[in-house]
């Protein structure tokens, strides 16, 4: 079996929101072992909506249905429905005290709109929804399930969670699914294809490697599907060790929904290490990206964010003379930032990245995109340059990337390491 | 006429990740005046691929694809052209140079994946891709137009931006449009919709007006259709002058693709204000905001991430009875850490911010969500709370936007202001 989903509005297709309702569901439904054949988003209007409901029911079982159920009169999801079913819309009672109870709740007033929000579909079996005025509805037909939830995200995550997901696990006969994600940085695509050639050429064919690459990292994706779950987990497993094997732990950070920020504070906070940054052309982001992980103030103290040379020589001591030699984004001064930054932070490793983002700012001997990055502690250091090609932003977030898998390197080297491979 | 866009991938099914490239897609085609019908997301199987292409030609004459054109044996998008269009896959020794020539350049090595990315379809006329390996592809076919592109945003943004609309405007007939977008922060969607009741009551019939809210803003636009562009344009730039004198120059802080660090920027440069920042719960995101602007280094001189509060009594100098008193989240804290900054790095505005992001170091005196705020010179400044009830990251998104928002209002007020309200 499989599922479709089906995202209505106007809103998603004028690109006025991004549809991120469609990959919570989808997250969910592949949990489930259910996949996901297809998302289709269309319009608001009667004809579109009865089209991707004919589409989707041809090819999938399950039908998820999120959008076109609020109170203003662009909203015709139920009166399409209906239409789909052939049947009529009725009041019902026990949607309109829910309206009713919402209504005295936050003080609001009774509208038509709101009134109508209690006519549904006569085939629905209705799905209470605690945290908005409009309830989900289920409905079995032809052999096929199609479920109608509000397009609001916390709506549609309640419904699914406290109503669809445990229906689905009782109604439907599911295969044994297993997922695996390897993430990995430091080594680019087809880099990690020529590695794992030999490993690929012999997967099972219930067993699928997916390349999912993203800014100074990849992520490597094994799907399992079978009947015995036990085996199937074990064989994911047992392949997924092998492809860590043969990348190594220093391009292998970590599996799952992991970051490589969280990869590296965990790092940090096995091997007691307080961290420090010194941030020119990233600005604040490397700090960003470690105070995103809750927890992050065990291992992180905090930084500079030295944006004018003036702050680079008096908060982080680098020598004058290192910048007029050398310039502002050069392995002296990225050393002396790291130096600096561990010295005034009071810290164990500082990271440092100096570099010119664009669009302006570059030389023939230092072009837009040419980033350096060194990581040190009290007795070592390591630097590096970049050579990069994106735009601002890009070359930014490659640089933050870039500097927190440098320091995980570093500190693998440093602090103990599983190989032999050097940062 | 109108566009379908079909993304192609495995993981966007199993939710792994977001499909944010059709919203950018469907906002830059409504931009051109081409309304988006459908998006369709299928799998890297063919038979999905060529029912996609099948069932978006049957309502559109343009169809964009991104997806699937990736070095590895999952990236099918090409051959499921070649099947759809009756064509064959030949060499194309242009793509070829274009990889041999990033190769070289990168320092990589030639790999298989990489050589077969040089086969195409041989109807495609090919779209040169600067920031990756594989070229867009347009197709002339059946009075359609077919384009496909890769997956990778900044990539497919590009080809958008230097290919495809270019040639979309050469290629189709398209009526006026004339967009406008007020930036505005400081005010929620309702109490707007208040303020513009009148304006709105009375918007002729050829001109909408659209709330699209953000995270501590809300973007309005304007979006006008019509014969004679002119006009078309002198009407919607008069109702936008209109809305901007009833919010105020407070509330609004730009138009079109601006940011409120953009905004500030801007503002800096023009008093030649030397800003700072001192950040706790934001870790760093207010100086990577402003960073991602080019030319920020002309009023931004960097700043602080006070993570721990060593930190922000060593580096900033907040007193350690302040702390022990008030605490680190405290109206008191922040206004030590804005002066602090203000000294030590030599600015004449400072913008701090301290907070309980979450989800840990609640209280019930200061819950999760708890944001202080302050802005100050050497002689006023500016305190705010927030009380916020996102998850972290959306806490501290809301923090530093806000930061922004106040720093701006303190400027306006203090160093010259068109109007007479109060920050």
């Amino acid at each position: 079996m499989n599922a479709s989903i089906i995202t209505i509005g106007d809103e998603i297709l004028i690109g006025q929101i991004i549809d991120t309702n469609s990959a919570w569901m989808a997250q969910q439904l592949n949990l489930l072992g259910i996949p996901v054949r297809k998302i289709i988003t269309c319009s608001d209007g009667e004809t579109d909506i009865l089209s991707a409901l004919s589409e989707a029911s041809s090819i999938s079982e399950l039908i998820l249905i999120t959008g076109g159920l609020g109170p203003t009169k662009d909203d015709i999801t139920k009166q399409a429905l209906a239409t789909y079913f052939g049947v009529d819309l009725e009041f019902s009672e026990e949607t309109y005290q829910q309206i009713k109870f919402l209504i005295n709740k936050y003080n609001l007033k009774m509208t038509t709109g709101l009134r109508e929000q209690s006519y549904m579909p006569n085939n629905a079996q209705l799905l209470v929804n605690k945290m908005g005025s409009a309830p989900g509805m289920w409905f079995d037909f032809n052999d096929k399930v199609f479920v109608s939830m509000p397009g609001v995200p916390y709506e549609m995550k309640y419904l699914m969670k406290a109503e669809v997901l445990p229906r689905l696990k009782v109604q439907f006969d599911l295969p044994a699914i297993y997922h695996k994600t390897i993430l990995t940085s430091g080594m680019g695509e087809s880099g990690i294809a020529d590695k794992l050639e030999n490993i690929e050429a012999s997967l099972p064919p219930n067993i699928k490697l997916a390349y999912l690459p993203g800014v100074a990292q990849v992520r490597l994706r094994l799907t399992g599907r079978g009947n015995d779950e036990i085996k199937l987990r074990e064989s994911v497993e047992s392949i997924a060790q092998e492809i860590i094997a043969k990348l190594g732990v220093e391009i292998v950070y970590g599996h799952g929904e992991g970051s490589l920020s969280e990869a590296l504070l965990t790092l940090l906070n096995e091997k007691k290490i307080k961290l420090a940054t010194a941030e020119s052309c990233t600005g604040g982001l490397v700090g960003h990206l470690l105070t995103s992980i809750p927890g992050a103030s065990n291992s992180y103290v905090g930084g500079i964010i030295a944006y004018s040379n003036r702050i680079k020589e008096r908060r982080l001591g680098v020598r004058p003379e290192t910048l007029k030699s050398h310039g502002a984004v050069s392995k002296e001064t990225v050393f002396e930032m790291a130096k600096g930054v561990i010295k005034h932070f009071e810290a164990n490793v500082g990271i440092a990245i100096s570099g010119i983002a664009g669009p302006g700012g570059g030389t023939p001997d230092k072009p837009v995109g040419t980033t350096w990055i060194a990581v040190a502690n009290e007795t070592h250091y390591y630097t590096q340059k970049l050579t990069l090609e994106g735009n601002r932003i890009l070359n930014i977030k490659y640089s933050a990337n870039a500097a927190l898998r440098a320091a995980r390197q570093f500190i693998l080297k440093q602090y103990g390491n599983e190989t032999d491979e050097s940062p």
